[in-house]
């Protein structure tokens, strides 16, 4: 079992791509089929399998195979990991600025000499 | 000037490492010199400045130099892009459920035959 900085990495790492994002993007509204998947593409069935594999790796998707066909879905818990670190981010961001915006009206004037 | 694809690529692939992460979130904090930076991480100054690098170029952080201090502080704005980023997809993912939830009541034995 990945630390959830290991699946952070592999998180990041999977998205750094353009076609990964967008096979992201297409699965977040909905699963598709590894065919229509690769569709808008116009690559390579192993290229595209590789994407899918790092996007797998990652836990962002998961793919079940019935019949001759796969499907694919987006797992929403690996992406709210990452969403959760900019949240984190975000919010020791506002704090921080919070705590300017005190400071400046308690010293309106810069720190008292 | 990167396109916005461009980017995400690069933020990305500058937070898929924990040691970049980590220096983002100490920035978050508030501004801190390159020495302030490295120093938990016992890596030589050349890998702390290779890894600010990456940062910088992904626009993540910026650095300036005044007098022999170095001072590198968190961009926002290269923050925000990638939380967006996350933002639209959960919101598709949860215009997906409510579509669902919405068949479930108008079907809620399936499709009529």
């Amino acid at each position: 079992m990945p630390t959830p900085a290991a699946k952070l990495d592999l998180t990041f790492q999977a998205l750094a791509d353009p076609t990964r994002r967008s096979m992201v993007e297409r699965l977040s509204r909905g699963p598709a089929s590894v065919s229509e998947l690769a569709q808008p593409y116009g690559m390579s069935l192993p290229a595209i399998v590789q994407h899918l594999a790092m996007l797998e790796d990652s836990g962002l998707v998961r793919s079940e195979k019935v019949g001759r066909v796969r499907t694919c879905r987006i797992e929403p818990t690996a992406l709210s990991l990452a969403e959760q670190w900019f949240n984190q981010r975000r919010a020791e961001w506002d704090q921080r600025l919070d705590r300017l915006g005190e400071h400046l009206q308690r010293f309106p004037d810069g720190e008292p000499k």
